[in-house]
């Protein structure tokens, strides 16, 4: 029986676009069920002082043109490089936090980064975040209160604590049990290694 | 016709284990002529403030068991964590361009990656170097001494230089013109661009 897969993101990473956009499909064809993990790959990144594209414009160029032609494999829309980096207060991604608590997380990441890599929307800005909102369904005010909340803040914390203590130090991982894999394009590698799986 | 494809390169980067070995039948395959390019990633790396591994023990974790995995995968031999970094000197290297000049570039390099994974020996320790040329049917002194004539660093510089104009920050990288391709993992990306290619 497959294990399920932990789908550990951030939103305002570039690749996750890719990920977020692929995972369901993939997922659900291997039978694997997935868990979607928001965490805060940025506090990370920061500890280890691992800054992948900051004042490294070679290796940014890089990344953009081959997340384009990865979208284009894939078919998945890309229409010019967005704002970066994006949510400087991570809102966006607690509130992903609290969608993943509350059974919304697939629908509202996958808007949030269709509005910021489709509409050059920056994920974070609140009225952009608003509107999105709306558009899902949810009461705006209620929703960003609760993702300032102790309890939403302690949850992402804890999910970032989680990643850390399975080596992650990048998004997206993917995680099965202790397994790790890192980037959208190991994808097939987790979803194959938790069709495998034996406990 | 297939374009060519350049295959930069730098004798001690971990990922190139993998290319190294697999390069030469999937193109083969695919029909594209490959040319080897050893080129000083690490001046680049320097330059670019680019230390992906130096200091992060998270990431060189994650990086030797993904090795490890994708060796499996490919069924190439992986026996354990080899000595880490290497060839400080940069004179495997300067062989390895002075071997791409003169035609023997392939099996020097496969063979210098087979000792150095499979055998712990150090790329660059020169007495480990000069077994292995003599095994290639090489003058161990003839070849050290033209590896470190001007002639030959003029050559490696000039290759750094090369990947450096088109944006190349690691290794290995596959270039078809001045489309480039980071990573063992997108070798097959590089291999299609290639054959699809229209002058």
């Amino acid at each position: 029986m497959p294990r399920a897969l932990d789908f550990f993101f951030f939103v305002g990473s570039t690749y996750t676009y890719l990920a977020v956009n692929r995972i369901g499909d993939v997922a659900a064809k291997a039978g694997v069920p997935v868990r979607w993990r928001p965490f805060s790959v940025r506090a990370i990144m920061r500890e280890q002082n691992n800054s992948p594209f900051t004042g490294k414009p070679a290796k940014m160029n890089y990344m953009w043109r081959d997340v384009e032609r990865r979208a284009k494999r894939y078919s998945i829309p890309f229409r010019s490089i967005p704002p970066y980096p994006v949510d400087p207060d991570e809102l966006a991604n607690r509130v992903a936090s609290l969608s993943s608590l509350e059974g919304w997380c697939p629908e509202y990441t996958r808007s949030m980064y269709r509005c910021w890599f489709l509409e050059n929307q920056t994920p974070g800005d609140p009225e952009g975040l608003r509107t999105l909102l709306r558009q899902l369904g949810k009461d705006p005010d209620a929703v960003i209160a609760k993702a300032n909340s102790q309890e939403i803040r302690g949850r992402y914390a804890g999910e970032t604590d989680a990643a850390r203590s399975l080596g992650i130090f990048g998004s997206p991982t993917f995680a099965c049990g202790s397994e790790i894999f890192w980037g959208d394009d190991r994808l097939e590698d987790a979803i194959e290694w938790s069709r495998t799986y034996d406990d």
